[in-house]
């Protein structure tokens, strides 16, 4: 955090929670399950409903994609207290997603004024399966 | 497309339709519109539970990016008739998606041995919602 | 351009050649042909310093990337007469840069209070060899 | 490394210092520090012609962005024993590089029969100035 690096132990897991109790997430189960300003833990459950590629069984990137974008978005939106649009997002994929429940560890990179980086790391199981970086919008 | 330029006007929206129905694309309705070697146009209906921001109403970044992702990859699925790993995407949000059904419009732009590479424009109704380039993994 | 579309025809390529007057554009004879607030195009003229890759006598990536930056920046570096710093910058190569002078094509995609994001194409020649999309720093 | 993990411990700083003595590098004393099939090390020494911001006396992004490029190849092509084109590259500015010679630490994320990607950390002095992603293509 190369900007306002604010205390890492302040809890925001149920500020983000409550922001975070949309429609697509609750239509998902995705779980917000810690955030802080520096960082966020969110769990998408595996369900079958879930693949993209049945020859081998992996879960749709769009699945990984959604859970990257938000997971990155927690740190600056339990911060700001608001909604932070995605100004954009890379998305690198490493592996298939075979291996159950999604996990992604977001990591707070920057937060200026107007802008908040992310890293993410997606894992399906014990398997890193993506990496993820997202840029947000803090201000108009 | 700088390497193995193929005919455009091959239909290849069969061969699409049938490795594009997966279960992730069945639980929300996306539909193959019409793809070629070249270009292809995918559709995902509006429905409520992909509200991702619901103060201004707007469709989640997720879709928008699962779908710029499957758009992406269908003139390669086509072409290769088989599924295209995604190497990595980029997404550029350009507005909120609150104006009814997405659609996805991609372009491939280079298909080589190894590789392809498409760009995406997402519309919500006729707005331009967001701009995409996804590279896709052709051979092991 | 969604925000704030702002005249196409203003002409801007004085503000932005005194900007960019700067040292390493001097060293390396980077030129600013035209600039207005929607596009912009600068050239990088071929010198054998520029060889990355000496096997196919190609220009190195570096000098596309950098190109690919400056070229984005221009519009709304002129639109605001000041430097836009660079947030995020991708560039996909397309083809080895094997063909002369290289020639940026930018185009301004969106400019809002905050940040500018331009689409770039590379030529190097009559060739396209990279394209490119920067997101800019409008203001803190 | 979720391919070919390779001998971390196996030293290829002659083999990518000899395919890194192209027109480029020499032209700006870019220097292979260390390179591994696993990480590198790549230093481009403060130049005032480097400068690209006079306001703020900062290094110009298309160095950065060059040396992220080249740091992140690095791996590979020491691994390949040839160059291996970029497919894309992303960086992520953080800060001004206003602190001296960069150095860039690059770390190889996977190698495959066709691809291969890296993770760059590029700082100026003490200070991380940017975050790049490269993708590079090993094979035709």
């Amino acid at each position: 955090m190369s900007d306002h690096p604010p205390p890492d132990d302040e809890d925001l897991t149920d500020v983000v929670r409550e922001l975070y109790d949309v429609p697509f997430h609750r239509a998902n189960d995705v779980e917000v399950v810690a955030a802080t300003p520096e960082r966020a833990r969110l769990r998408w459950p595996y369900d079958e409903s879930l693949i993209g590629n049945p020859a081998v069984g992996a879960v749709h990137g769009g699945v990984i994609s959604s859970l990257a974008d938000v997971a990155g978005a927690a740190p600056h939106v339990g911060a700001l207290g608001d909604y932070t649009p995605t100004i954009d997002l890379r998305v690198d994929y490493i592996a298939h997603a075979t291996g159950g429940d999604l996990v992604a560890e977001a990591e707070a990179q920057r937060r200026g004024g107007s802008i908040g980086v992310s890293d993410v790391t997606v894992y399906a199981g014990d398997e890193r399966v993506a990496v993820g970086r997202g840029v947000y919008k803090l201000s108009e």
